[in-house]
């Protein structure tokens, strides 16, 4: 009999693809966790019906929200993740000679023992023990909120903002946020679709700019999430990518990442502009 | 009760959203034919059970195949479009002060008719008689071979190789296109997706390659197409997009294009890069 997995991506459009099998199915303190050999895009980890990687097009995200705003910060020495159990930004931040230490803090222990057991590629970093990695099981909020500019670079690479993720798309959030980040540190944080999800997008834009002195936007291909069009929002102190120059040679080879998408993916289509600055004639 | 229209996106995806009507469902001689007020992306045209155009993104396609082959030639005259039955690339081009004519042979008259009727907004240069617009219904691939040294620009707005699309796909084709531009014309044909259908796109560009003495793709995000990430092959005699400068005023706003897209939509990830010319250490 053949199996599919489902994802709502909106109340009225599903994607649907057809797995193998499906290797791990049950519930977390947090949340449904499924874990399904997919036809389409391979190895698939699902949390609460949501698509939240691939083996096929995990590299489009990890490297889009963690390389941008590495390499825009000019010398990124420290760096936390909050979520990201599955290692997959772990793993991408580590490879940068500048970063002394990784702190990841997801809130489910669960999601990081089933990565480390079925994505073993992800999970490299955590799997490794990689000696710049600490990886710590708990609320990133409450971790932030202790935090005193102290991190070069924070990514916030969380679930959607219903379930565990809620509470990492809100104003406190980010002023916490912009307190534990040192003088010219930035962060940045996956925020959905604006095709699909304007409203968020719009509403956390302005949130962000609210407190940051620098607040951009970038997109990026990843095929597995609604509309396939996804952003990354930024909030930088010092550092503006629209501003940006090559500052030191990548020492690593990349699959999606390059110098031309670090420009390349701050450049807006008009509905976008319109919709975070505003509609005028185009 | 509910109701939805699906196209199977490869053997194992599929993407199914609800619509509240279907408001026609026909075959014409060379294809099946759906329209359908969907509820995730307005009205939608489907052809033979792939899903061409709505309401909500066809802006998105529509810029993307005209606007950047049109700007990036400093004066296009007369410009020929295959297929885009539509009438939303027509549309368009019509647009641009440059463009004297536009002549458009779409296969299906069909096609033609039910878009005036379902789709005034995308028909509207053929619906309003526009002066600069020629219709034709009849095979591309005929009109092509008769065509010498004539057209500016040439946009192959067709639907996937299978079916009626299917010999626009081919070396003869792309020779004829050759053939039938001006000594500075260009082309572009819309080429599927670079994530999912790599054989095609990597065939389609050796084959333009070996004929034209600039060859160039380029992406955008169309949310209705197979992974979002959608790609348009180039093909030119003597401009390189890569080489482009703003060289007039766009004289008309736009919803997804500027001349930031221009350039950026030119950027390729590495692994579209590793595709095209094949795979280096980066």
């Amino acid at each position: 009999m053949r199996k599919f997995v489902s994802e709502h991506q909106s109340p009225y459009l599903d994607l649907t693809t057809e797995v193998s099998d499906i290797l791990y199915r049950g519930h977390s303190q947090f949340q449904d966790i499924i874990v399904a050999d997919s036809k389409e895009f391979g190895r698939m980890l699902v949390l609460d019906g949501v698509f939240q990687t691939s083996i096929k097009d995990e590299f489009m995200y990890h490297e889009s929200i963690v390389h941008i705003p590495l390499f825009l910060h000019p010398n990124p020495k420290k760096v936390l993740i909050i979520g990201g159990g599955d290692g997959g930004a772990a793993r991408e931040a580590v490879r940068h000679p500048e970063v002394e230490s990784v702190t990841m803090v997801d809130i489910d222990g669960q999601v990081i023992e089933l990565s480390k057991k079925y994505f073993p590629e992800i999970s490299k970093a955590i799997l490794e023990k990689d000696p710049k990695l600490t990886v710590k099981v708990g609320d990133g909020i409450a971790f932030m909120r202790e935090a005193e500019n102290y991190y070069d670079v924070i990514i916030v690479d969380c679930s959607d903002p219903v379930g565990p993720g809620e509470g990492l798309f809100s104003y406190d959030f980010y002023k916490d946020t912009f307190k534990a980040l040192k003088e010219d540190g930035l962060f940045v944080q996956q925020t959905e679709s604006p095709f699909m999800h304007r409203k968020l997008v719009k509403d956390i834009f302005d949130c962000v700019s609210d407190i940051f002195p620098i607040t951009r936007l970038y997109t990026a291909f990843i095929p597995l999430y609604p509309s396939g069009m996804h952003c990354f929002t930024m909030g930088s102190k010092k550092y503006d990518p629209l501003a940006w120059e090559p500052n030191r040679k990548r020492t690593f080879p990349t699959k999606y990442y390059n110098e031309g998408i670090q420009k390349s993916a701050f450049v807006l289509p008009n509905f976008v502009k319109d919709l975070l600055y505003g509609e005028k004639e185009r």
